[in-house]
């Protein structure tokens, strides 16, 4: 179990932000991100964000290494018996809130684990995932969004889809709300089996196929013009982005727990947010669209 | 500890309720209520929303009185014997958020409790309190909402202004940000003696006085003309609100564990808001002087 190499995550990482920022700025023509490196205590990381671009009105991509004495219970799904252990991470985070109501918000995150357990025995798991959050919904982007991330899973298993698919959908669950966040896509956690390499692999993949997966639906969305209606169903819609992340999120929990620099955890809060008290689209609206035709949890490729 | 009166405190916090819906009506002038009765399993309530009025954005002054068969523990600040009990509970919030910059957005809870401890002995307490916070600070505004909490106290108690100030201060942390949320005023909670009517006498104070502490600094301010700039710097300062709601605020985390209304637990939430990746204020600038002059816990009249 001790074959991992915390180098080569790190360095997986870090190509891959530069790869994200490259693909983001080429979309949006001429935009640059801001970069931050910052370190405090024992951790490090590279917070890059773009702002009022041409198509992306926020895009947060940010990489860290962090470590520390006392797991926060947030960071693992399962394996209570590593808290209070020393543990070092690194992960991505990627955030893409665009301008135009036609384009989906996206999430990416992956994370690498090492920890001391009880025994003092060294444990590593990867976990991650990406999910899309749209406003008003296309089947043909859902369908693609699940078809990449099924291509992605393919080669590691016949079942790894459906299962880190249904994952995904029971994470991103609004309880409060009693609705999805979005429509879904993978999310995976505590995995290291069977190997290292394999389940590198699979993370690399994940990663990868990110941009492959949201592409094609910027490109095709982003020439769509909006008016105030759908700007401001946009930003209503956005709350609910919020009060996941604050309520329930337990990679912005846990970087609140492990005490992590607030800017970059934060750095996933759209830019602008709107609350309305009991607001519903009207019957058979675009708006009511989402709820009815698109955040109810389905299988959007007839392979789960 | 037995001669408590849950209807006498119904009724007050229903007084109460309209007293504050009618003062904020009567300011913004021709203004209006939309008015929510709900129920929702053991649970109902009345809540009153006022939106774009003239001067007010946005204005929740809502009543409750719920019951549960599991206390939540963020129900009591000490009481922690009591979770998993039968409770009931009744409270009022209002919420103000100005459009006016110049305006400081206001808070007041207050809330009883009754609950059978796990030797079926029936506790009741009181808790609430009220708080100010300011988006472009005027010495005198802060020095009259002080002023009139202290004068609220003095008649219970010498010290009470001082406790109930320093817990105020206290509660009102934004942990993460290492930022007060506003300049404060009173907070107290798991209050239950001398005995009931004192401890109802001094609530109703609370409640009568939060109309006396706020409603000078609106009359003061609503003349004062804002730019861009300043509307913007709101929109940036209610995101510390949306965060000390959501993550820290006992009773919208309460609300949720207890599977109350949604909408009226969030109906907290600022109309609009708008998070900067990083920003702060330019040094000397009146942006800064809220950071400066008047977040720093302070004694601001001098008897404490």
């Amino acid at each position: 179990m001790n074959e991992y190499n915390f180098q080569l995550v790190l360095s997986f990482f870090s190509k891959l932000q530069n790869k994200i920022c490259d693909t983001l700025i080429q979309v949006d023509n001429h935009s640059v991100f801001k970069k931050d490196i910052w370190s405090k205590k024992n951790c490090q990381g590279d917070t890059r964000i773009l702002k009022n671009g041409k198509i992306f009105e926020k895009a947060s991509v940010s990489t860290s290494d962090i470590s520390g004495n006392s797991l926060p219970n947030t960071s693992t799904n399962k394996n209570k018996n590593f808290l209070n252990c020393l543990y070092r991470a690194t992960g991505i985070s990627v955030i893409v809130h665009p301008k135009n109501p036609y384009i989906p918000t996206s999430h990416l995150n992956l994370r690498f684990f090492l920890v001391y357990d009880s025994q003092n025995l060294l444990k590593w798991w990867f976990g991650g995932g990406f999910d899309l959050t749209p406003y008003y919904g296309f089947t043909e982007d859902v369908v693609h969004w699940h078809q990449t991330a099924e291509q992605i899973c393919r080669p590691f298993g016949v079942d790894l889809y459906k299962k880190y698919k249904k994952w995904c959908d029971d994470y991103f669950f609004i309880k409060h709300r009693n609705e999805p966040r979005g429509i879904g896509g993978l999310f995976f956690d505590d995995v290291n089996k069977p190997n290292f390499h394999h389940v590198f692999s699979f993370t690399k993949s994940v990663g990868d196929g990110y941009i492959k997966a949201y592409l094609p639906i910027v490109n095709l969305r982003k020439s769509y013009t909006w008016s105030k209606r759908e700007r401001d169903f946009q930003l209503y819609r956005r709350s609910r982005y919020v009060e996941f992340n604050l309520l329930l999120d337990r990679g912005t929990i846990f970087g609140i727990q492990s005490q992590g620099r607030i800017e970059s955890i934060l750095s996933s809060m759209p830019p602008i947010v709107k609350w309305k008290y009991n607001w519903k689209p009207r019957p058979k609206s675009q708006e009511s669209k989402l709820y009815t035709d698109f955040l109810p949890v389905k299988n959007w490729i007839n392979k789960n």
